[in-house]
């Protein structure tokens, strides 16, 4: 994205996104180079023209209640190499490169992706959430 | 995923997903073969149990306000392969298979994904939203 730009010049686009009752509308962050869906997060109006603006992606944190630039406390930023809305205009997607000093790392457990569970076949019947995905990184030495 | 199974032998992996305060999660379908990302609906508990059992995506219509075959009206039924849940546990990711008379058709525009708007300089500075994706199927022939 082109950092250079305003994205108050025309409001228009996010006008066009379809918030929900708190204002806010899921964002899916997908790796360009590998096609893994790494994490899914929330936007608001703000957080959605900041990523357009810096070309790195700015969520709204539902937990703290804030702004919250991805990597900010890891150094885990996100490059957004591109931003697409589905066809109900309530879905965000963004295509991106996890940088940082670990480059790869999306997930705060210190593994590339947040989806490191996958369900499989219980011994006993029935299904159980299996993690499938190792820790990259020792998550306490991320945040330090 | 195997419909042989019993969804209910053992719910605790249904236990685990942390539902939100309308017993629902986000559910991304995300192609296969290509690593697309397809859509995002919403799964209540029902939904996912469903899914898992049938190996087919089964989703919570909000609009609708029931259980939501993908594909019973259209055809284009997602064949599951894998379902994954994220490190807050209130975010489930399908690898799927768009089967049905059309294969590769997600998106009720007759698109391959419902992604198909991306966001792109305006003229006029700021930015704008672009169909970038070519409609596959006339819509109206899909809902007969």
């Amino acid at each position: 994205m082109d950092a250079s730009r305003n994205p108050t010049a025309s409001a228009d686009w996010l006008d066009a996104v379809r918030w929900d009752a708190d204002g806010l509308v899921p964002a899916i962050a997908q790796e360009a180079g590998s096609g893994d869906v790494l994490m899914m997060a929330w936007m608001n109006r703000e957080a959605l023209a900041q990523t357009a603006a810096r070309g790195q992606a700015v969520y709204w944190s539902r937990s703290r209640q804030r702004l919250w630039h991805k990597g900010e406390a890891s150094g885990h930023v996100q490059q957004v190499h591109e931003i697409r809305l589905d066809c109900d205009a309530d879905v965000v997607l963004l295509k991106v490169t996890q940088l940082g000093h670990d480059p790869g790392i999306a997930c705060h457990t210190g593994r590339h992706s947040c989806f490191f569970e996958r369900l499989q076949p219980a011994e006993q019947g029935g299904w159980r959430w299996a993690v499938t995905d190792p820790v990259l990184k020792d998550p306490s030495t991320i945040y330090t």
